[in-house]
């Protein structure tokens, strides 16, 4: 629309410019003025749409730019500068001696047509992750945390040191900024006792990212991985999709029941501190017997440090990475999703200095590093100690969950026992009984309580009837409320299938 | 070391902590206080070492609890619970009859020992990108920008603001928080006229990171895909690492040169506002025959819009992804890597609606989504308007260096002309003398002036002699004094060579 109050242009004759007819252009053409557009860039639109839509065919020969700017009422120079658009981006041509043509065989834009994708697009399932959960009820959901006892302060001043740093037009290191590399190094050696140095870590965005970026890095394809059964589905589907061949080897209360039987492979995923998601921590003799399979069939290991910050009774036990000091064997992964909240997507891994170029290779044809603001935060929040307070007050809380949800499920047992109680942000809750654990899953759902199967994370069809249930972002109180629908969902189903079984034993 | 201000534990009798020889251990062990590791928890530590390292060999009994404990001076309840973390862990086992062991055959760690990665790491060359740049001197790099145009005061208060939002402790959604999501469709409509909804655009970490979510989500195992000869050899590199065939197809100043007799690809990477690395516009005809070919042989267009923002003579062409519109082809690839800075890894793309799940699939497979407080700062700087001005003013500072170095480097045709001038950042110095690209980079780097030169982005051996010069980061002094530098160089070299051919035509 013409802004009334818009001060004529000096090249604008008195013509009118709203819906003005061009001689010799088989359709009409608005110009507007105030809209910010200048004039001859709305006249080169108007002129390509129709070609586009081949209103004006292939062939056409446009009006002489002193004919048309006369009937638009504007400059010749206007008309001029569209035409030398067109012609520059090959809409038009101008040929000596028949002036300016639309090309002969000009292709058409495609018009209106839904085309569905290519046949050839990969329809892969949906990811075998969690979707979005009800926000009603108790949800005992894995791998989230509560941010209840995050200091505000000290994460607000993060951000803003990290928002007064220089901000360079620059790409930064792959591998992560120094600084950060060297507080990683730091913290892991303070809260896991492993020796690095910072030359041995790469910023990752998370435990999955690391996991990609290993894989894609080192690992030949086609290549044969062994996978904690059952285990972490989304880092076995990662492996899945890139083409290698998991091997599912049984997990127990001692982690993953490796032994010099073990059949070979280039690979070895674990989560030895709290095995997602059976919750055992692996004991010593595994974790050499597994350096030991590594050694004798030159494989590699990686070892997710699954909610290793978060012990209860239990002292730490030495990480794989520590155990192979020096050998060249292990990756360690670690993340600040459940130690900060997943939101941060931040993490790092440690490796032999030998794999560093080929990780940090692989970082930078991914996804050239970490976005700085988020690394400057976060090494603030490192070096100042805070995220180690906010481990130890997290700690404090989730041991309060835990307590709560052992004192009222503990009870249950023979029908049902605890398992994986002693680190972590989960526990799973064996059925001994005869309730199966997708109807006791199904029970709790209509009662408000969501809970996921143990099978859903297993491979294989023969997998122990059991419950998973996250307790990270539970306080107390929903963490009992949720236990109590629990154990009488338990008590109640198990004496329905009782009954049920005496019922049936009488009229058979 | 006990620190003498520490008051002695209850348990702790007055024989003395420090060097205290256990009576039936082949090794001293000592135990401090005041170093906030527990008693019980240091001498687990010392018995494991001990294990670990065969100075306690399988089959070797420990002392009774009552012995051990008189000996430390400390409580039996510190033994028992050192004995009972070791055999929880596996460590020691608890023998019936016998006491305390060492397991038989207990493994022992590997002891200082480096092994060399496993034979079968794939040795992966490094990474084709640009190493460190020389911090002295003039750098004429691609892909960088100066940041001297942010308006820092804004750029403060987006992460003020992110830092005050709720930090919830659960997953973000993988393709983008919904904010984000529709503000990006409004800012694609705004700058380059593509109307998508919120639906179709999925936050990525920037251009590369796209290319490597289409591939992983869309590209059955060895496609074939067609690529811009010279072209953008980080995006090449990561198809040929996923083991994918790239076909070259040359590039002039009208863009990619496809036509009907194009060989048949699944894939297309193009960059159709500013090629990289030629600098040319794709023509509206080549855009057309393009998305004709696409139609033909049922292929998928990935159109990084590869400086798109900065435009300085002429308009906008229409992105193929708008004249595809419902055609279900391309999938377009915005950043803010250039617009903003390289460090905020934040881009965009949009995608036909069918095949959104596939591309969330793989960005939640790969590192669950985009870290949040990124997110929140950047839909901040877009719905405040902050990046549209930013644009604005980063417009008009690129333009006065790119008309710096066309005064300085235009006056040299015949001898070199400019390429890629009308947009972007970053122009094409073509050499037509007889000076080699790869000699006037060496000589330009012995006067401080660092350039790239076009064969290191090629594929094919008989590439163009011509430099590239990314202008983004420089001043208009600095660019100034950069091309002066060039100019001297290009006509010294070439009379050089003007002057040797006499002479060695004076001599034959």
């Amino acid at each position: 629309m013409v802004d009334s109050e818009t001060a004529p242009l000096r090249h604008l004759s008195s013509s009118p410019l709203r819906g003005a007819r061009i001689d010799g252009l088989p359709f009409p053409v608005t110009l507007e003025r105030g809209t910010g557009e200048s004039l001859h860039a709305q006249l080169s639109g108007r002129l390509r749409a129709a070609v586009l839509s081949g209103t004006l065919p292939g062939g056409s020969a446009l009006p002489g730019t002193r004919t048309l700017a006369a009937s638009l009422g504007v400059t010749r120079g206007v008309v001029a500068d569209a035409y030398a658009t067109l012609v520059a981006d090959g809409t038009l041509e101008a040929s000596v001696g028949r002036g300016t043509l639309v090309p002969d065989g000009a292709a058409q834009a495609p018009q209106g047509q839904v085309i569905r994708p290519p046949p050839w697009v990969t329809s892969f399932l949906a990811p075998p992750v969690d979707g979005p959960l009800p926000s009603d009820g108790v949800v005992f959901q894995s791998g989230v945390t509560t941010t209840r006892m995050l200091d505000l302060r000290a994460w607000r001043q993060a951000w803003a040191v990290a928002a007064r740093l220089p901000v360079g037009g620059q790409y930064g290191d792959p591998a992560g900024e120094r600084d950060l590399r060297v507080a990683l190094a730091a913290f892991v050696a303070r809260q896991r006792g492993l020796a690095v140095t910072p030359d041995a870590v790469v910023v990752t965005a998370g435990t999955l990212h690391a996991l990609n970026l290993i894989v894609r890095a080192l690992l030949p394809p086609g290549s044969a991985v062994v996978f904690e059964e059952p285990g972490y589905r989304a880092a076995r589907q990662v492996l899945l999709d890139a083409g290698h061949t998991v091997i599912p080897i049984p997990v127990d209360e001692g982690g993953l029941r490796i032994g010099p039987d073990s059949p070979p492979a280039r690979l070895v995923f674990v989560t030895p501190s709290h095995q997602f998601p059976l919750g055992g921590r692996m004991s010593l003799p595994r974790r050499l017997a597994l350096l030991e399979w590594a050694r004798r069939h030159d494989a590699l290991i990686v070892e997710d440090d699954y909610d290793g910050e978060f012990r209860y009774d239990a002292p730490p036990l030495p990480t794989l990475a520590s155990l192979d000091a020096g050998g060249g064997r292990v990756l360690y992964l670690g993340s600040l999703s459940k130690v900060l909240m997943p939101g941060v997507r931040t993490g790092f891994l440690t490796a032999p200095l030998a794999l560093i170029p080929a990780l940090v290779r692989a970082r930078t044809l991914l996804d050239f590093g970490h976005p700085l603001p988020m690394q400057q935060a976060v090494t603030w929040l490192l070096t100042g100690g805070h995220i180690d307070r906010h481990i130890r007050r997290a700690r404090r809380w989730h041991a309060q969950v835990r307590e709560a949800l052992t004192q009222e499920l503990a009870p249950l047992a023979p029908l049902a026992t605890l398992g994986g109680i002693e680190a972590g942000l989960h526990v799973c809750l064996h059925l001994h009984g005869d309730l199966d654990a997708q109807e006791a899953a199904a029970a709790l759902a209509g009662r408000g309580v969501h809970v996921t199967t143990l099978d859903t994370y297993a491979l294989t069809p023969d997998c122990p009837q059991a419950l998973v249930l996250g307790f990270g972002a539970l306080t107390v109180e929903e963490a009992r409320r949720g236990a109590r629908v629990i154990a009488a969902v338990i008590r109640k189903g198990s004496s329905g299938v009782q009954q049920e079984q005496r019922s049936s034993g009488q009229s058979g």
